[in-house]
């Protein structure tokens, strides 16, 4: 069945006109007929089965029928991201929804080429991606900052999970105890809620020794180690979150 | 550092001719010059460094000079993946190679849309893959089977991880604790060798219920789940391969 996230109140009986691109969505690409049921959410008022109504040239109309799910969020954990190519920024963009961060931070770093990034064509991925698996909360993406802005602003009770790549640092050597994904993880769980956490995923060349130092100085920060290849900064994404997901996350709890 | 798999063997002193759409990849694409230094693997002899000597219209000649790494291999892990579109099975072989897959085989199961793939191409993704991610050996894509083909033929000593999305089959609930990937994989761990195993990822549509059944019946077989959400083919292969590696494979070992 066709989900659908909106800005709109939810609540039995009422009517809702969606913006001109849903309404196109809804009509023109997945060919909805006056009648047919869809999913609303907004991210507020859980998830509520609908009705389109009326379609005509200016648009379309839903009513409102029953909430078929009440309102929940996952575990309070961003994505700080530095900017990437564009295509691999997009699926990470996907799979960070999927995998259940709440927002999407983009970073620039010392080693990033890029300084501007597509915020309003990730966002829209974002949605949609929030649409296709099954969440009641469509996550944010910021603007790009630096790193070193974003750190400086670092609220220190949000853990940070620093996925460092051996890259040319001896410290991140593969076979210390301590940066191993899973033990590291692992010793901070034990406690229903985990509390606030992120997820740094650098560029594809890495974080440069100065941004590694400033990293692991800082009380807040888990420094792992992604195994013994080297990973593109999507696959290291992927296999950081659903990690966390799994050592601390949703994925051992109820249906979200 | 240009890393470039091939067929040959390697030992100090050899010369080689690379095939044709090697030679063009050095010298057009990677614009590389005689006296250039890069690195090469066959998945037999270890990783050696070698000359880029003459270029000429008919193509180039490396000249091997000593090995940089002895031959190592991963763990004897294998992903068994249905057919879904073209981009998401290509993005899905690239990462299964980073996450340090042995082999990747195809399969079509009751809901998969399509029954062929374009094998060859694959395996040279596969191939550009390994060259990249820094391993010794390029895994194998295997030709497309039946599921059911392939689970009458199944070595019995091989476990398998099948990824069940909930989808239609009660059983597979979110909340029943057999199913959670981590301690289902823990359970599991304990041993310095885990032996061989393989993960298994259904089509967009998940698995029908009479391949569950069969699936679930068998001995070999680990069923897990991947957390509340609906995630896509390749987030789910991604994910799962993750898991394994840091539960049982070598994300947790020395340098591959």
């Amino acid at each position: 069945m066709i989900r659908l996230h909106l800005s709109d109140d939810l609540a039995a009986g009422a009517e809702i006109t969606p913006a001109a691109d849903q309404a196109h969505y809804l009509v023109h690409v997945m060919r909805a007929k006056a009648g047919d049921a869809l999913l609303l959410f907004n991210g507020r008022d859980g998830e509520w089965r609908a009705r389109l109504l009326a379609v005509d040239k200016r648009g379309c109309r839903l009513a409102v029928e029953a909430q078929t799910r009440p309102q929940a969020i996952g575990p309070d954990l961003e994505l700080v991201v530095a900017l990437v190519k564009r295509a691999r920024l997009e699926t990470i963009v996907e799979k960070a929804v999927e995998l259940g961060c709440r927002r999407i931070r983009l970073a620039t770093t010392r080693r990033t080429n890029a300084d501007r990034a597509r915020v309003e064509r990730l966002q829209a991925i974002a949605v949609e991606a929030a649409e296709q698996t099954g969440r009641l909360d469509a996550p944010e993406v910021m603007a790009p900052e630096t790193l070193d802005r974003l750190l400086d602003g670092w609220d220190g009770a949000r853990r940070l999970m620093f996925c460092d790549e051996a890259g040319d640092d001896p410290q991140a050597d593969w076979g210390g105890p301590d940066g191993r994904a899973r033990p590291a993880l692992e010793a901070m769980a034990g406690t229903a809620d985990p509390g606030p956490w992120a997820v740094l995923i650098g560029p594809e060349g890495g974080f440069d020794p100065a941004e590694r130092a400033r990293l692991r100085a800082l009380a807040f920060v888990t420094p792992v180690t992604l195994g013994p290849r080297i990973l593109r900064a999507d696959t290291a994404a992927i296999a950081a979150l659903a990690l966390w997901q799994a050592a601390l996350g949703d994925w051992g709890r109820t249906k979200a």
